[in-house]
């Protein structure tokens, strides 16, 4: 990853030596933000009302006046991508509840927001999405309102790093015996018979946008998919498994808890949702990933 | 509140208004930070030794090293509330898990903590409790390590508008049927038989120093401690009810959802204790509460 020279921050772009928030940021102080995180492929942005239409629902849960119109966000998103002379990688973007000089849980009665967005400058398509990548098991920790982007994510944070520690690169989360999601993506798995499975919204989990983008390429595919909490042994016995996030995309995951999953390759049902998806993104597939055309 | 003119930024008394940090920081991107507050009184810190400990088991817990020792802290701590002329007031300090110039969820296998500490004079024995203040119960939304100070604050941020919109002062916060604990500090309820009650340490709430501190007074009080969960309803039924922490101490529950607790005023119970916490902080209570000597 590239971070690029110029961020924006509470209304202007400047050079990312100069960025600085107060420590009374309410982002700082209580975890009182939220964040999205878009990819930018061919110069192009992925799906980005989806992400800004998850922003105004998590402002809105959150209490945050959304600062900007949908079209002012994709104004700067693409300014911002332009003055870093970023083709591909990703924006991230953060809304705060803003700094006010003192500390108080509950704050004012009406916030101005913290607005930070940089651009980092990286290839989407690579490793992971090539070999795939191996994962663990964790209870998940998080607070009940997982739906809601928000960067109160200290058990992620530290659930890489476990992973991490374990040789692996991702968690899947685990609560009630069910895995939720996997650390900053949506979890998927392939069983016997070829059906797609991951969990249906609430209000624990992500409701990912390349997650519904993948359930829109469904459509027409003859992929059988059900929308349905799955067990860690039943993805430790899965014919395959992937995670989908804007970062990674499509990312299979080769090994759980040590277990190959299926022959501890990427599998097939896997490569043609690769294949869908970045064919959806404008790639040039057969260039790009010639190991998705299966 | 009067937030003082110096603070501790990163090894350095400075200035307030000169005091930033980056927006790369951890604690900014991943809420990846303990925090504390320490009340002063009389130019004395409180259990002081006690919040360092806590800060050494939560910093262990979310894998940040203690950028000090004990003896470290406790200097900087009285050399910013002598900067500040602070006789009485809180303390609070933040340790993040450091900026790098990047987002990275796992991040460095070593963190370069982010340390920061500012001073806040304030009475520390006021209205809320003299007059006692209002509650309304909550689920708890919060993370499953709660006993782990963590920046991650957000559903108590939110518990606190809830409550102020609804006209009260603080959130009872209900999980599973029980009252863990109030938004930000610990519950107690004293039942019709005269019988003190809080809830058992465990990972679904903070150990709240103060609660220790009332924990080590009660020896020879004659008053029977039950340490237990208890419902909503115990709470609102209660004799009396009132809630610990290092900033609003002892504060009197007069109210829950809306319906008196006992006769609507703090009761003989909450009166004895808020007396022999501000005797063993060296307070003159005859001067400075005389409601409290009943």
């Amino acid at each position: 990853m590239t971070i690029g020279q110029t961020v924006f921050l509470n209304g202007a772009f400047r050079p990312v030596a100069d960025a600085a928030i107060s420590p009374f940021d309410r982002g700082f102080l209580f975890a009182h933000a939220a964040y999205e995180v878009t990819a930018v492929y061919g110069g192009r942005f992925i799906d980005l009302e989806g992400h800004l239409s998850r922003l105004r629902r998590t402002l809105d849960g959150i209490a945050i006046p959304n600062p900007y119109t949908d079209e002012k966000w994709a104004e700067i998103h693409a300014d911002l991508a332009d003055r870093n002379g970023m083709e591909e990688g990703l924006i991230y973007l953060e809304v705060t509840a803003g700094a006010y000089g003192f500390r108080d849980f509950a704050g004012p009665e009406d916030f101005v927001p913290t607005v930070f967005l940089y651009a980092d400058t990286r290839p989407l398509i690579g490793d992971a999405a090539r070999l795939g990548i191996k994962a663990i098991c964790l209870e998940d920790s998080r607070w009940k309102r997982r739906d809601m982007k928000t960067v109160q994510l200290l058990s992620q944070a530290l659930a890489y790093r476990t992973a991490r520690d374990a040789g692996a690169e991702t968690a899947f989360m685990v609560e009630d015996g069910l895995v939720t999601e996997a650390a900053s993506a949506n979890a998927w798995i392939v069983d016997a018979a070829g059906r797609l499975i991951t969990r249906e919204l609430s209000h624990s989990i992500l409701p990912g946008i390349t997650r519904a983008g993948v359930l829109s390429l469904l459509k027409g595919s003859g992929i059988t998919l059900v929308e349905r909490a799955f067990t860690p042994d039943e993805a430790r016995n899965a014919a395959e498994a992937f995670t989908t996030s804007a970062g990674a995309m499509v990312a299979p995951v080769i090994e759980i808890d040590g277990k190959p999953v299926g022959d501890g390759k990427p599998g097939p049902v896997t490569r043609r949702i690769q294949r869908l998806y970045y064919e959806a993104m404008g790639a040039d597939v057969a260039a790009v990933a010639p190991w998705a055309l299966g």
